[in-house]
């Protein structure tokens, strides 16, 4: 179990967070847990330079999920910064990012699938973020979902003044980690990405560290 | 019905394309059409300044359709250029730009709905581009589909270095249009964004022309 947290809001106070939840997302894995609106959900990279996908749900409605091209318009960034929030395809506050210390998160790439590894040659099965996406979310729905743009954590795409948008390697070094809130209950799911073909993981996909708190 | 047409392909040749459907889409509402595999679809801003909110959706497979996030990836751009092709969540071209007279297009932006002009604090119905999709898309599907990032056509958002987003005046002139191809047999849907409350569509919402081509 993870130890008790503080969280930083924004040098505003310091707020002791209690574990309720803690596991290792295993390198080219999933996961998947409910997150009761109120909690804390820890991201850790604890080698550094691991992409980590991520999805939130609303838990009592599917079809509404945080939409990376509704989040673009509310916060008139990128990428949301610490107090702001990520919002749904419903256009309503789905997550409030706390913490961030890594600074360094993409929301214009689409999550690796069967087809990018089948264009890159690879020969039989392959995991892929969709398809751990998949996996973890038959525990909550039966069925063929919809994939959403994820949230790439720790990922690192650079747009250009020209329009050219690029892929560096990851800037997290280890330990880098982000604490989200909740604001209302939802299903959130992680990919450890299992991308050897691009600098996402480092070339060496690695583990990550999730953690659920209550408090504050 | 529109006049023949001769497209150039990036100076290389100019080939003459022959009508076989053209509308106008009157201000605030929507249009789909099949597009077969080797038509040509014109979209023409005739005033200037308004945006047209696209999409093409396999016409085998409604679950396969243009995606913003996969082709970003693909043309390492945030739009492609002309000769360039926008791809599918299956990662497969569907359409190629071959002409654009505009040069700016926007693939960062949710379409306007329901949700936005409820915000807005506007009462009663107002017209909008994903319920404008979700009328149109009856014609070719029953039931509620999920509804992909557009492409917003002839609309300004600029990032900066920094990563803020910002929507601008759309750029187009009076008369400015794109030229797509089809690769595949597809659904094409567009909205003449009903948008007053930023400048996409210059202030005061107008008509778009369309026409579908063969030949070349």
């Amino acid at each position: 179990m993870a130890e008790r947290f503080d969280v930083d809001l924004n040098g505003k106070k310091r707020l002791p967070l209690t574990p309720v939840e803690s596991t290792v997302i295993a390198a080219r894995t999933g996961w998947s847990h409910l997150l009761k609106a109120g909690q804390y959900l820890r991201v850790t990279d604890p080698l550094g330079k691991q992409a980590a996908d991520f999805w939130a749900f609303n838990a009592g409605d599917l079809d509404e999920h945080l939409s990376a091209m509704h989040t673009r318009v509310w916060v008139n960034k990128l990428c949301p910064q610490p107090g702001e929030s990520f919002h749904t395809n419903y256009r309503r506050p789905i997550l409030q990012l706390i913490t961030d210390t890594c600074g360094v998160h993409d929301l214009l790439t689409a999550a690796c699938d069967e087809h990018r590894y089948r264009l890159y040659g690879v020969q039989g099965d392959h995991p892929s973020c969709v398809g751990n996406l998949r996996k973890v979310m038959r525990a909550h729905v039966p069925g063929r979902i919809h994939v959403p743009q994820p949230v790439n954590l720790f990922m690192n795409v650079t747009v250009f003044p020209d329009g050219r948008v690029e892929t560096g390697i990851n800037p997290s070094k280890p330990g880098d980690f982000v604490v989200f809130k909740a604001w209302i209950d939802c299903i959130v799911a992680i990919s450890a990405c299992p991308q050897e073909f691009n600098p996402v993981a480092g070339w060496y996909p690695s583990d990550l560290h999730v953690a659920i708190y209550e408090g504050g």
